[in-house]
């Protein structure tokens, strides 16, 4: 007789289940025959239902098993699987406490509207969003009217919602991408220098890709026709990481002959809201009459890297085979955070927002110059600046031990980049960046670093 | 000379930008020479830095080029390509309007701890999140810890903070898989009638896939022994679509061969925390000694489908692979929303939660079931039932026009959900999906229901 007591909040045959389990630990042996539903039910005054209950779980869980026509025996696995020994979840946590960060795609956490973000959200929350549902694939419809709006205004790119998706930011956005044009198009090109992940991605999903440089005016189009390529990666407004704009005239040029082999331009407008100098100059897919353009924005330059959203326009032979696509039924950013950035752009808080942080960079930006005349003076030869979040210098002496440089900056806890890591070829750089600093911290930061650029100079 | 302005808010040299591009536009001829840059800036009374910002927009936006040692000419490409005039973004909204949604996956509005959720939501963004950084491309460590503890406790899995990848839901996760073990496998199987997305994103990624049989114990394991599948996708705590639970002997058997052949078990627990009749049986990953199994959760279940938050357990090699892969580097989930469910689960809310939506959807869930036997009675046979978020029915009568129940339960803006529609194989049912609704809604909704499902039966 098992002990069961239906004054208990555990229901009774858990109850059961346990004390037979426990049993069957401890005294049977595998093969024992266990007594019938029916002889428990009644022993112990109770439901056949409860017995079965608790036999079908002992069941599940392998304990007994059943045979035809006969009943249930102790079955023959083994117990002691099920106990483990908690892992320890503690794990390392690595120890980089640099002094200074030039981190070049970095805002400083102040820099975000935090407040007016919170009070969107609570209200989003507490009005909008359905919990229980799945969200739109495509991303909410009212965020991409809203972002339609915003990129043909601001970077003359030519859309409506239905041509927009959104995503968790740019490798998302490449990514599917890349799927999607996987049955038309088998030859990538990108630019050298250029960002390294578009290259990754493209290759890592079967293409054949080529390396295409790139000179003051961006792209080099005559060495792109040559190649095979049917799609090429480009950052047309600020080159990744020369920092060249393409003139109107190559513009032209690549779409005409993109739309005569019938190929795919991907613009990678990463941060045309960060200009100091002029104008951000209008997207290249606003040039496009022939559709051949996917054009990639982000909210991680100008806003937060952390809300993780972006966005693409894509043609509407992509969007047809997006929509065949599974992808289509799977929202990739969390409706809450959709319609708290919608709010955010509808009420008019991303236009001043802009404003804002265009301000607020444009002022680093020149501290870090002035920094960089100050600290380093003709020992640095300044190659790409005026937009984004840093500024690219090169030694002027005519040997530099690059390495070193890193070796010593990581030695005084300066966390430094190099252009080549992330972007391949010959070019190579520091790349200064100014955006996760606060303004007060820029001179400092860079009187540091020039302490171990003139050692290496001296050496 | 322009007139130029510099008490105006505009820049100088976007003032004479302008200027000089309207004066291109209405005077200039192709290929006419503007003045000299010294010229213009002493004509001005201003610096010849301004004039060269002006002159370099102009060269950007292709209204002119400049000629070495000659100067600058008005450029041949045409200027009017940036008039667009803005595209509607009206875009047509689909008028369903379903009086009742029978949707399986489904959670009330209501249901979703809003209060608490925002109060943590708020509390973390004020004290936690940085905006201006890029998240763990992992996934935050804090969660991930929280998210170990839960699935060794709950679920029996052997675990650690270090084999967690925080994705944004199932689609994700399986596609990240995928990806990862392209290079080393290239047959997948699942079962059928199974889940047919898993199926989908594996011939997309390339590899050969084989349709398992599905029996009351789940897969077919000696079938499956007969393929040549190196990985295959099941759901062993309870089967989609048919309900069926893996006993542990068929466990450790497919554990063993995959062990056997270097192979990788793919478990999906969709809905392990929703189990009513039953305690929910440990995770087949619990009792793999081997690191053969890939173990997928959710959130989407049981917390919501709308904050987009899942998570994979992976072997070692795996994790080594993800490691070298450039999605080690990109968070996939807003740090927000990370951090909040952080909290969420540090401070014991997910266990109550938990505890809180079964006891609901167990009333659901019962409720359901009464109804259906007060409404349809013998006229339909329960083939899935006591966990999730639906019972599965199937006619008694011989014939049966399923896709006259759907036409006529559309007519009647009723939306009803077919087994084979989303799973493939011979199997079918209707997917009576009960977590949308109130409690309240659900006798209704099934009395509507069997008006349309007897008129099916009379015919």
């Amino acid at each position: 007789m098992y002990h069961l007591d239906s004054s208990n909040t555990v229901p009774l045959h858990l109850q059961l289940f346990e004390a037979i389990k426990d049993d069957i630990i401890n005294h049977y042996a595998i093969g024992d025959k266990l007594p019938s539903i029916r002889k428990v039910a009644s022993e112990h005054n109770i439901s056949k239902t409860t017995v079965e209950s608790a036999y079908s779980q002992l069941y599940a869980e392998g304990y007994i098993e059943s045979r035809p026509k006969s009943g249930y025996y102790v079955s023959e696995v083994f117990f002691d699987r099920f106990q483990h020994k908690p892992t320890s979840t503690k794990t390392k946590i690595l120890d980089i406490n640099y002094k200074y960060d030039f981190f070049p795609a970095q805002l400083h956490k102040e820099d975000f509207p935090l407040k007016l973000w919170k009070r969107i959200f609570t209200k989003v929350m507490t009005e909008e969003v359905d919990f229980g549902t799945y969200p739109n694939g495509q991303g909410e419809l009212a965020l991409r009217e809203q972002i339609a709006k915003y990129v043909q205004n601001s970077r003359g790119v030519h859309c409506d919602a239905e041509h927009i998706i959104i995503t968790h930011g740019f490798i998302d956005s490449i990514e599917l991408l890349a799927k999607l044009c996987k049955s038309k198009y088998q030859h990538f090109a990108q630019e050298i220098p250029g960002y390294h992940i578009a290259h990754k991605v493209f290759s890592s999903y079967g293409y054949k890709t080529y390396d295409i440089g790139v000179d003051k005016d961006g792209l080099d189009i005559d060495q792109f026709k040559k190649s095979a390529a049917q799609m090429v990666y480009i950052t047309p407004s600020h080159q990744y990481p020369t920092g060249a704009t393409m003139p109107i005239a190559n513009r032209l040029k690549l779409i005409e002959y993109m739309h005569s082999i019938g190929g795919l331009i991907i613009e990678d407008d990463y941060d045309s809201e960060l200009t100091y100098y002029n104008r951000p100059i209008p997207s290249l897919q606003g040039l496009d009459k022939h559709e051949c353009v996917a054009y990639l924005g982000t909210f991680a330059k100008a806003l937060s890297p952390s809300i993780r959203v972006g966005y693409m326009v894509l043609p509407s032979r992509l969007m047809s085979a997006y929509k065949e696509s599974y992808d289509a039924h799977f929202a990739r950013v969390s409706l809450t955070t959709q319609l708290t950035l919608e709010a955010f752009m509808r009420q008019g808080h991303w236009d001043r927002h802009i404003r804002r942080i265009r301000i607020l960079n444009k002022k680093k930006h020149q501290t870090m110059k002035d920094a960089l005349l100050k600290y380093l003076g003709e020992s640095c030869q300044i190659v790409s600046q005026g937009a984004g979040l840093s500024i690219l210098i090169v030694p002027t002496c005519s040997t530099f031990d690059w390495q070193k440089l890193q070796i010593l900056s990581e030695e005084k806890k300066i966390k430094i980049y190099l252009a080549k890591e992330r972007s391949g070829g010959e070019f190579e750089a520091v790349r200064m960046g100014f955006g996760g600093f606060r303004l007060d911290e820029i001179d400092g930061a860079v009187e540091k670093f020039s302490k171990i650029w003139d050692s290496i100079r001296e050496t």
